[in-house]
């Protein structure tokens, strides 16, 4: 091996188009984490003179991915073409064979022949790395392999399908059918021109083979899952689930029974206070159950160019890491002696929403007091709300709450000064604040 | 060093004990996980006679951590009292300076002197594990330290503290004061007798600047926090939120801001159909905003002996998979050739509730059959529904849904194919699992 270590990337579609734009944007960022420089040295494609957005020109060119798998000019193959057999498959196998590390975010493959590639790579002391497979940037698949060692799996279950989640999410806020919504979907995207394989539940079964197998040191057996998709659901399935307090995912549950395994894909009803049933649109979330910590949920994004890219960028991490004599990577993230000098944005500049409680006097002239001062200061209400009699509240006085639109600390804190000035207080004013979420 | 990974343990508190006891119980699972046989060999605590319910007698006992640290006995120390100075910082820096790597779960301690052991670590070549630090059993450091390394991170933040997040919820669910929640919290054992450090927003400050400089490769900077604790939150504030459409939660925020890093950990409204507002009890949560993934959110259990021991001895199985000459995991967690058959759990057998949604024609007797075909087959009913009028409803028909308690597929198989035959079904009746949820 060279110094470097040298990447070659088998497809050049949304996902590997995506790395190679990523490494050239963050190439400084990437060698400092990376802790040692690593480089996309070669990639392959079918068609050469595709627009793709990314300069090619600088890598070395194959024709096909069996060629730059074998290649003696890498030291990680970065398997992006998809598809179970054929192609995909083959140079898997031989990348491994030529005693090169591999990644790939290809879940059917895996499905179906992970385990034999799996004995391939661990006989030659290799890593097959796969996170981008399941989940898309959701690290499950490392926090599977490495964090819970200690603790016994007792279910598994899953969001895995952002095509699915989306339409059921319109269908529920939209009210609008299913035909609609997956007519919507294909129009932004999320859904294909033929969308059964994600519908149907077919992908959603892929992804929870893999799980089944690292959560419960199982054979992938992906034949073994009992699959019924969406197209079934119902306006009146969704309008009855919500009057019930329920919301319909389409989950991936993977269980241990005194039997055996159960593994099913399946439209299932969860209670809408459970934090999987806020897991809305294309979002994904995988949920483990184990003897030590309860329930561990984790959900972000899980699929797009983006979030993918992430995924196969943290692999090659876990690879250079090793290629470098397998030194530690740092205790926190960035080198102790290359951690920059913190400094402090002063609490004083958080812009932000308020929430902001008053008990004033119940006496005309407050609420236009109230007003001129938050005028004078720029700060915007979004709501101003008298609040119902409370039982402790004093004779005489009544309580306020302002909800401001995104305004600077110090704005608020000048206008509270010039309030409090104006005698309409009955006791301090409460400041909570509000944060933005997207 | 000697075949097996020798680990010492310096403090037999919750953690500690809760550590040997999982050892004991599990070794076989952890030896096939670590890859190679890992013993406790040497322990410190300072009463040896205090009841443990473990058995320490197996081990060679130091009643000192500062002896254990540089014992030539073991590999590895965990470092498991606590306090941010005194005897556990002096034994972490005598065993890195000893050449053992260090597990510790000890937030106060790195918030203040994490930088300084980190560059001894690295000097040294050693590991500074400190997954059980922040968040308790939810692999967020590991997230950050691995996983990440493509991502730019914008903001992080999260419910950090159990005891603060198990009265607001406590406060909101059941409407009593903050000061009978935190007794209640008291006397379940959520909550310290000297609640302070807790509900004024300390830990959580602690917790934070970690993540802080994991987020940001700065260096810790703890006194840089605007720091505001819940005691100053009263029933009022909760009950204003939720009519708002807001939960109060404390939350530890770090933002990338133009000016700097903003760190604060303040009481905060967050919009109540946002994930992180479904976060209750003593759970935690972390969310990670980046560049590529958009939002990643983890939840889990935070603290108690079971959750933090989670966390200590998947910081343990990352040194001994580098003690093994840096062998690679294996690509499923277990390595191939050991992967079990699957045995398939068939789906008749999956036992839970079931959302049975029925069209029936309009007269007299329905109800009563439907009912006799569950009793038959031993299905109880939580719920009959007789959904409102539909607009594609029929003329001379109705929609019953039925929510029944657990049962077996099988029987409600059973039951549908009698009440099919009954004759009253307009039309296929739809089916759909319900999920248990804790």
């Amino acid at each position: 091996m060279s110094e470097a270590l040298r990447i070659g990337i088998a497809g050049l579609g949304t996902v590997g188009s995506a790395v190679i734009r990523l490494f050239d944007e963050k190439v400084e960022m990437l060698t400092r984490q990376y802790g040692c420089p690593v480089q996309i040295v070669a990639v392959s494609a079918r068609n050469r003179s595709r627009e793709r957005n990314i300069n090619v020109n600088s890598f070395i060119w194959y024709d096909s991915p069996e060629e730059l798998a074998v290649s003696a000019d890498i030291d990680v193959f970065v398997e992006l073409i998809g598809g179970e057999t054929g192609s995909a498959c083959r140079a898997i196998k031989l990348a491994l064979e030529a005693g090169h590390h591999v990644v790939t975010a290809n879940k059917a493959l895996l499905a179906r022949h992970g385990v034999e590639l799996a004995q391939l790579a661990e006989s030659k002391g290799l890593l097959l790395n796969f996170e981008a497979a399941v989940a898309g940037g959701i690290p499950v698949i490392k926090v599977l392999r490495e964090s819970l060692s200690g603790s016994s799996i007792s279910r598994i279950y899953g969001i895995l399908n952002g095509t699915c989640n989306y339409i059921l999410t319109q269908m529920e806020e939209e009210g609008l059918s299913f035909e609609e919504c997956l007519k919507n979907a294909q129009a932004l995207g999320y859904a294909e021109s033929d969308p059964t394989f994600d519908i149907e539940g077919n992908d959603t079964a892929h992804k929870l083979a893999l799980l089944t197998s690292l959560a419960f040191g199982t054979i992938i057996s992906p034949e073994n899952i009992y699959v019924e998709g969406i197209s079934n659901i119902s306006l009146a399935d969704i309008r009855m689930a919500d009057e019930l307090g329920y919301r319909i995912k389409l989950l991936g549950v993977a269980v241990k029974t005194d039997t055996g395994i159960e593994q099913r894909v399946h439209p299932t009803m969860v209670p809408t206070s459970s934090v999987i049933a806020q897991v809305k649109g294309v979002t994904n979330a995988v949920a483990i159950e184990t003897d030590l910590l309860g329930e561990l949920l984790l959900s972000g994004a899980g699929a797009g160019g983006n979030a993918t890219a992430s995924a196969v960028i943290g692999d090659i991490a876990d690879i250079a890491k090793s290629h470098l004599c397998f030194q530690h990577g740092p205790v926190f993230g960035t080198p102790a002696n290359a951690l920059k000098p913190y400094i402090k944005a002063a609490v004083r500049f958080h812009a932000g929403g308020y929430f902001i409680r008053l008990g004033v006097y119940d006496r005309t002239g407050v609420f236009a007091s109230l007003a001129k001062r938050m005028a004078e200061n720029d700060i915007l209400l979004k709501s101003i709300v008298q609040q119902p009699v409370v039982e402790t509240q004093a004779q005489g006085t009544k309580t306020i709450v302002l909800i401001t639109h995104q305004t600077a600390e110090a704005a608020v804190r000048r206008a509270l000064a010039a309030i409090t000035q104006d005698g309409n207080l009955v006791d301090k004013a409460q400041i909570i604040r509000i944060e933005r979420f997207s």
